[in-house]
């Protein structure tokens, strides 16, 4: 089946996630089990250019499973999106022996890995690793599920606060074209009102719900505000626009920012992190390319990677609709 | 639709799970949301029997999504085993004027409900709520996440002195008949061997493995146990055995207990709860009883009772297979 | 001992803090103890204006040490610093029958109580809540020690992105006036530096460090900032002029935000509180009052409530010095 | 002052606990600062006794100020206690150009240096580095604090479930010898009754405290029990004692075992590492020998070795006498 597959390299690229770690260490483990190397490339796309890797061993990626960021460290390549970026990378590839690669990021990385692909002809699988949960393909993507635990615990600790001054906050989350994140935390925090990029349900509707809120006895309120929301205000300029015209409310904004992206990953994420990386190493020695392995139904699959990219899945109405039952 | 259902009756029953008071929470928001009242009977059927209830309104269940355990209170009632404890039960749910019950628990508590159900017309839907993840016709049951969680961090910082003293661990998870914890946060926290109450794969593998791993130049490793394991040897006589065979291991046990079932419920079960709590209470307003909510391929489902008792939803032996894999 | 007090009454005020309902906890229990009555007024001294109070049992503080925020609620009353307003408050107070007031809270707090009690006689004890430590006549604050626990775990998590990345961030948590969370928090999260209302290190000196760090090979920067700040720029501005001056530099901010005041108390801050909570009412049977609780030397003290306000304990320049040599 | 010191050499030994490796990189920055080299020795004695070291370094040390457990790992070493074991260690020492040791542990690591500083004159600081806080001449000792932390929150999770099922539970906490973990984290826990190895207050006040709980209308209990308990029965045997004489609870165990000693530490433990770490660098420069860094009353001192092991501080009785008032 490994036909001609002797090296794979691994990198991770855009932003980093909760849980690359744990795909990282399950692609190197499973390279060791079928007895092929593995290498990781630097800081993904720059590192292929520049020939900065090292070699994983299973020992190598010991008790990182545990650990957030990765070891292999992330970043956006400018220079990969050069075709002469691009052939560095190519060249590097080949004198480092690598026949194949896993890709662990979001859209941009599956980008670069298709038309790296295309160019050079190098196989390779695609694992979704991005706290924005934006990737058709897979109902989940590695690191939204720690980032969706983190921001409920940012958010419990700020109603008790919330509640002891009997306020209004306004916190706004991480999604700037996808509202998973706003969406999901907002309904798990108990958030008053959930501010998402794909809908815009007007201000007035806003000022109105927190209206009724405080007459049925309300006294603090929580709102969830998505990065990318699409009333085209940003968190503060939301809370000066409702405490000018409901001024008996007291508010206050918090942007919650970068430390949704750490953390140590949610046994979800490492067990998925674990599937996918194995996933990925066996759709490579089984001939397969272009695709990107994902969790859908309860089952591991593989999508073509355009796919993947293309079809970002929508945003759950129907979890919209409970929302609004909840925060009566 | 909702004809004549006017109150509905909630109460959680079994062992408690994180996430309950979510699920509560959501009962009694759609119920006022949809203007039906809703009552919550104190420690399961016990309460029923008694007449100890609460009214539950949209403004008491404040503040309790974020909430371990469960308001409501639970218990195991003898008493509603028998014909004469149903009786009384029923007498109280008509003095309450109650017309439908929502059932928050595991088998036991589906099955008190199904003979009531037969014995007295009472239309009602079942929540499940068990760590133990061992209901068919949802591929979560509400608290296993969190459970899980709660596990691989517990597992994380025994990691820390099993590495510092190189020592093996014995961790008795629970799950006294299915293994979904112990497979899922063994993975999850990168233990070695799994050992679970659905396979027996032999003492002389553990071994074999255990001493491969020595050779491989592990220096400490974790062996999660379920609490049925069924190697019929219970943790601390596992570690006698191993020792006795191995005696280069120094060997210590923990047994995680009751915490297991306590703490803040993750997002993922706090979002699970909510969504199976309002679709419950349209359920029942739909006409619907002897039913089960779940969630399955991504989607709300109803499925009948007694299904959801019968085909509790075997182990992923993929994942199994993946654990081997990665522990190498 | 005890002499005429029959009922005291409790309260929240200024900024709340982790650990305050431990503090009521300690109060009503060991009024409960010493068979006195006990009522929580809510809202600061603006539930004593309006008369606003709850009776506090043994029972009725079950289960709240474990809890962030505060049950009474806090609030800064603008209307008890009129002598209107504090006529008010002592009618209600009578009305009430309470004889003795322990008073939980920062300066703020404190300065009301002594005002008060000029006027009227009123005996009362304070004890010392805020996260930010600036009260002399005690080592820590009730609070202090969890919100460095949260600014900690949350320096952590950005730390691994910051790292993946090899960023630069700089963080803004609490502390207008006093360093102690950005000085023990930066130290814990071994930020490479540290900037606080007390001293006024020069931009230059930051901009030395920077060049420094990274000429040693760091590649990711954590820089602390106390929101007050001595160099008069806030965090954003910071940061803009680091990229101005070193653009090698890719810089990101975090501001932390209210989440610092929130979350279960540690376990330093429930024992603290619980002490302070007994030694409060056990001081105002003894006779005792214009004092403040504290602990000092391992071991609970009373100080003169106006020493407590003058002489906010400064910064520890010995620790300002360890900082030093350890972000080398 | 630095004399004749040009390299330390630096190890964990014994029990492992949370912040040693914060005293670890504190220990190698400040002979980084101070221009001096620094090895860490493996396992204890043990590597010393072996010649098993790694070189520290400013950088080596990078980022392991928030991981629990030991990078040099820790060990009982059963050679070091014999004069050859000795012999073989200081022979080690001076082929690797060490010329003076800071020892990370508790009583039994300050013994062999203690004993070995006698054979052979090599000049070495203890830092206290253990859970159970048994060591007089400092506060606090390192991990303490963290343990602290963890054990609450694990009776927290526990008093969930308790709270749903009207439960009885018996709580085993680690201290042999000493009860300060047992104490604080149960009056942190709000236990209502702690049974500790320095004070038998018999068996009967136990059920007479229990009884009179039950009456106040407490309808779950929690039982906190240091290992080393004064009334000689384990924990088991405690759960069984109390149901034979009062049927009516329903009572279970949990021992929380070694997760205890792991975990992030918590910011108070870092930052006391880290005085602690440079302090003793700073008192090996100045000359100092035989001596332990500790933390008392706010500063930190040096206390002559043999002090600190001989005289462990005592249990604070005051809080003995808290816990009474407050479990009412």
């Amino acid at each position: 089946m490994k036909g001609n597959i002797k090296k794979i390299g691994v990198l991770t690229s855009g932003g980093d996630a909760p849980g690359m770690n744990a795909a990282i260490r399950a692609v190197a483990r499973a390279c060791s089990y079928y007895n092929i190397e593995c290498v990781g490339f630097y800081r993904g796309y720059q590192g292929m250019i520049e020939g900065d890797y090292m070699e994983l061993t299973a020992r190598s990626v010991r008790n990182i499973i545990s650990k957030g960021g990765t070891i292999l460290k992330s970043a956006r390549s400018k220079e990969f999106r050069t075709e002469e970026g691009r052939k560095k990378a190519y060249e590097q590839v080949k004198k480092a022996g690598v026949d194949a690669l896993v890709l662990i990021g979001g859209d941009g990385t599956f980008n670069g890995g298709i038309v790296f692909g295309k160019e050079y002809g190098i196989p390779f699988i695609g694992i979704p690793g991005t706290i924005d949960n934006d990737i058709a393909g897979t109902s989940s993507t590695i690191g939204y599920d720690t980032a969706l635990n983190t921001v409920v615990e940012c958010i419990d600790k700020i109603r008790d606060t919330a509640s002891s001054h009997n306020r209004l906050f306004f916190i706004e989350v991480m999604g700037r074209d996808a509202g998973f994140i706003a969406l999901n935390a907002g309904v798990g925090a108990g958030a008053e009102e959930i501010l998402l990029p794909e809908e815009d349900l007007g201000l007035d509707r806003l000022l109105e719900s927190l209206e009724k809120s405080k007459r049925s006895g309300k006294l603090s309120s929580i709102v969830v505000v998505s990065e990318g929301d699409k009333t085209g205000k940003n968190v503060f300029e939301l809370a000066e626009y409702v405490t000018s015209h409901l001024p008996h409310y007291d508010a206050r904004v918090s942007v919650l920012g970068h430390m949704q992206r750490g953390g140590s990953p949610s046994c979800f994420d490492r067990v998925l992190a674990s599937k996918l990386g194995v996933k990925a190493v066996e759709s490579l020695l089984d001939g397969q390319s272009n695709a990107m392995v994902g969790f859908l139904d309860n089952k591991i699959v593989t999508t073509n990677i355009e796919e993947a990219i293309k079809g970002s899945h929508d945003i759950n109405r129907e979890l919209l609709r409970i929302s609004d039952i909840l925060s009566v």
